[in-house]
Order: C-alpha cells, then structure tokens, then sequence
C-alpha cells in the first residue's frame, strides 16, 4: 500500500508554504501527502506563485497538479510572507504535534517537514529547540539526526553542544545508543541487510594512538569492538579528515560524525540543495528539509524547492521499506 | 631570477624518495631545485622506478630529464623500501635543518618537502613533532599551516591538539596572531592586495547569539572588529557548515578553521591529490605535500606524484612572488 506522508511546512512566513505549492504540481505515485497547515498561508503563496491549488478534504483523492488534501491548523493571525508573527507560533508547533500524533496512531506514516524559525517559536512563549526534539519527545524515544544528500549520510552523535562540551558528552553508553540507533534505522528504514557505519574519532588523526587525546583508546576502541563482536561493521575510529574521500566513502552507508562541524561541512559541500535531514529512531520515518526559513526570499517565488522535493521522495521511500520490512 | 628552491625528499623509505625522482623528470622553467638528500636512496628509487637519474653538483645546470642537483646527506644506514630504519632519523632531520637554514641564509628561496614519519624520527630518538614545528623553530617564528588545493585554502588557528582542548586554545592574543599572518602571507607570498579571510565559528552555527557557546561574542567579534578598523577585510565568525559551499567560498580567498576536523575534511574531499600543505610565517615559503610516507607504496612505481607536483608549481610561484613583493 502506497505511504501516506504528513506535509508541515513550517512557518507560515518563510518559504516552506511556497514550498509546498510546488510539492503539490507534482504527479506522484510514491506517496499520499495529507498537509498539516494554515489554509489561507498555503492559498497565499499559490496565489503569490500564480500556481493553481485545490485544497481537498483529508481522504480525497489528489488528481491534478494543485490538488492537495489538508487537515487545517488555523493560524492565530494572517500570516504575511517574510514578517514572522510569534502569535502564530503556536499553530506551527501544532501542526508538527498533529503529524506526529497521527503517525504515533497509525493513520500516517511518515512525517515530511519544512522549516520552522526556532527563535520566533521562543518569542512566542513555546519552549522549543527543534523539530527533531519535539518529535523525540512526543514519541517518548531517543533519536540520531542523519544528513544525507546523493553522496553520503552523516549522522551525528552530538548536535548543538558547545564545541567545549562536545569530548565530555561523548560516552560509552551514549555513543552506544547512537550506533544501534543508526544501524537499526539503516535496516529497517533504509533496507541495508548489513550496513557498514564508519565511526569517525573524535579528536584530529582519530587521536594517533593517544598522541592527540585519548578518548578514542579509552571509550571509543573498546566500543566498537563491543559492537563489533555483536554483529554490527563499523570501521573506524577514522581520521575525520581523509574519511569522506570519495574512494572511501563508497565502502561506507553512513558516516557517523562525533559532532556538528565535524561532519556537516563536507555534507554541504557536496551538495547542499539535495541535502535532507532524516530523524532515525521514532516510530515511523521523518525527513525535513535541511535549510532555514529564509523570510527575505519567502512569497517571492524564487526559493530552491530541490531539498523538500528530496525529503519528501525520501520519506516515501523510508516508509515504503519500513513496509516491507516491519 | 629564478626562484632556487630547496627539495627534501623525507623519509628514505617511503615514497618520497620516488616522488622527487619522478619531479625531476619533468622540464621546468619556473624554478631550480636543490635536493636534500641520501644519493644511493635517490639512485635506489630511480632505479625501483627504471627512469634516468644524474645527480649533479650544486651549481651545475639541470639539463635533461633526470637531471637532480644534490646536496647529499648521507643515510647512517642503506634504506630499504618499506622498512623504516631509526637509525636514519638523523639524516632525515639534517636534510630538512639543511634546507631550511640555506633558506635563512638566503642561499636559497624556499623549501619543497615530502612525507616525514614521525614515529620513526622519535624511535631515533629526536624529539620531532612535524616538520612545520621544526623549521618554525629553527626560525625562530610563529607559524601557521594552510591546507589549500583548487578549490580552497584553509588556514588553521590550532593543529593537533586533542579537541578537548581545543575551547581554551582559541584567545583573541593567539587567534590575533594568526590572522595577521595569514593575511601577511596572502599580500606578500600569494600576491593578493585585499586579502578576504573568512573566519569559522567555534561552536556550532557560530555559537547562535551565544545558546552554543559564547567564545564568539566574548573572543571572537571583538576581535574580528577590532582587526576590521586595522584594516583587514574578515568574513564571520561563520556557521562551519554553509561557509564552504561553493558560492560562498569564491568570496574568501582563504577560510581560518578554528581547529583541525573543521577545517580540513572539505578540504580534502575536494581535492586531495593535488591538495599541498603550505607554512605561513616563515621568512621563506614552504610548502609540503599532503599525505603520508606510505611505506606499503614504497618503490613501486605507483605512488601518485600530483601533491609534490603541486607543492613545487607553488613553492615557485610563492617564491617569486615575494621578490617581487619583498
């Protein structure tokens, strides 16, 4: 049976909306998207786009470019492309908590998202640091964040931390929750029998025998031979510097980066406009868009829709094997 | 005149040995190289490799291909391809004291240098942390490494340090330090009037207005503004992960990672084989190559010889360009 997908698109005044206009002109055979969003915001940026958009009852059939079936979140107040409005903040986090529920309940099962602007949510009073935590939290689970785009997956076993606190954080018991979390996602999700995770270390030259610090000796080593002995290919600790290149990385399905900076920058070197941030560990498949909410371009029609075009193909996909493979 | 530029192959068992006879098979009119070097492992290589090999005396003219000006420093043992030998240490270290104080001197205008091994030197007994410490030290300067190929120069404020230290090793002394040589270089060595650095955050995102790390508003900005009323045209602190994407990059002309997993992943990723690795501050131009002695290579015809092309097309071009500039 086809994925039926939730599509949030975020802001209501950047360009997710717009976004998703574009999503909705698009054949497609591999999913049903059902929106979680503020009708008026989505017949706005048809509107501003000049694209045709049919807003149809949730279990309508989506039939022609435009056509796209909705579950209203009402917005406090109109929004208006590129001024974030905090009053709104409240259906954003709504319609993110709605995708995620319908998904926890089994009438969706996957969940696609555009960007949301994490100080405006802040300003209007709503304690959150990201989508992925949300959803982490709502599920009640512990989560790995992957960025992937056509030439590698990186997951991180760190997020925004200050670089100070990053060596610390870095534990036996954490780390092994993150590898399990990521091997099990590559086979469930991604439909890898045996995947092969290279670990990077986390200091310059994997820590050249303990010249350059010893976490990989004392945490990390011992580790993964642990795992190693449960079944699961890791290489590594690898010198982060030479990981990715590209002879190497086709040896590997996903690198798995001891923190942001560490992993991020060839990620986004090597294609940023594909890339897709994909939440391994909740109950059912999540990708999101991996750019901002960029208000200064929001209404204009000029915004790149190449990342949640990925996301949401993505998702399909993981939702289709998980499928199969559940 | 002609730049004269020093050539030290490294360590006598690897693959530099071949690198350089390989070097000198090629005609150039951009400089004239002096090796630092064991005649019988120049010989040996040659041989390993069946090409044409005239070692010359200092002055003499190289003519031909094959043809190699020799300033030998002999090897306390013969090498063996492959079999690293401590007992050498010494020549190997004497080589490149050699060339670095014929640059001092002014007898010569830079130094190329291959792969070194480290833990070989110190089996020798020779306290040896990297060649860029050792000629700095010789010096008497502070020096800062810059990784560049095509595509990217990346300087780094810290080098191989364990990432744990990392935080407390970026104060605005040091990082002013740094800057200043940098963009020294870049005027005086790489011809570049107005140079455009562009500086990486610490932390995450560049530490968001200070919810991942306050070193960028405490350290970092001031610092930069401080350095922009002197004149010095800085990009950041920059998020680490978008400041490397190709539409941004052609607006720096060279990118300060705050430490070594920041900075030089992309850099190899995008390039590595042509990738050189250059010392700024020196009161001469250095530049080595990219990668490692690769004992397992070693005499076999096979080793890739694109980085210590690159090194010496460049050391030449830094090297005549500081005349010009000088």
């Amino acid at each position: 049976m086809i994925p039926q997908l939730a599509l949030v698109p975020g802001e209501p005044s950047g360009i997710g909306p717009e976004l998703c206009i574009r999503l909705a002109q698009q054949p497609r055979s591999d999913c049903r998207l059902l929106a979680f969003a503020d009708p008026q915001t989505l017949r706005d940026a048809a509107a501003a786009l000049q694209l045709p958009l049919q807003l149809l009852p949730e279990h309508a059939l989506a039939q022609q470019p435009g056509d796209l079936r909705l579950r209203p979140v009402t917005n406090a107040v109109p929004s208006r492309f590129g001024y974030a409005d905090a009053r709104n903040a409240r259906a954003v986090i709504d319609a993110l908590h709605g995708a995620g529920q319908a998904c926890l309940d089994g009438a969706l099962d996957g969940v696609v998202t555009g960007p949301v602007h994490k100080a405006v949510i802040n300003d209007g009073g709503i304690a959150y640091s990201g989508t992925t935590e949300l959803l982490a939290q709502q599920a009640g689970v512990e989560v790995v964040m992957m960025l992937a785009n056509d030439i590698v997956r990186v997951a991180l076993a760190t997020t925004h931390l200050p670089l100070r606190e990053v060596a610390d954080a870095i534990t036996a018991d954490g780390l092994r929750k993150v590898i399990l979390t990521t091997h099990r996602a590559l086979r469930r999700d991604f439909g890898l029998a045996e995947p092969r995770i290279a670990v990077l270390g986390l200091n310059p030259h994997a820590g050249e025998d303990g010249h350059l610090g010893r976490e990989e000796l004392d945490v990390m080593i011992p580790l993964l031979d642990q795992l190693r002995a449960e079944g699961i290919a890791l290489i590594g600790p690898l010198p982060a510097d030479t990981a990715f290149l590209p002879a190497k990385l086709a040896g590997f399905d996903a690198v798995l980066a001891m923190y942001h900076d560490q992993g991020l920058p060839v990620l986004k070197y090597s294609g940023f406009e594909q890339a897709t941030n994909i939440t391994l560990g909740l109950p059912y498949p999540r990708v999101a868009v991996d750019h901002g909410t960029a208000l200064d371009l929001a209404g204009k029609g000029i915004a790149d829709p190449s990342s949640l075009f990925a996301a949401t193909e993505l998702c399909a996909r993981l939702a289709a094997q998980r499928k199969i493979t559940a």
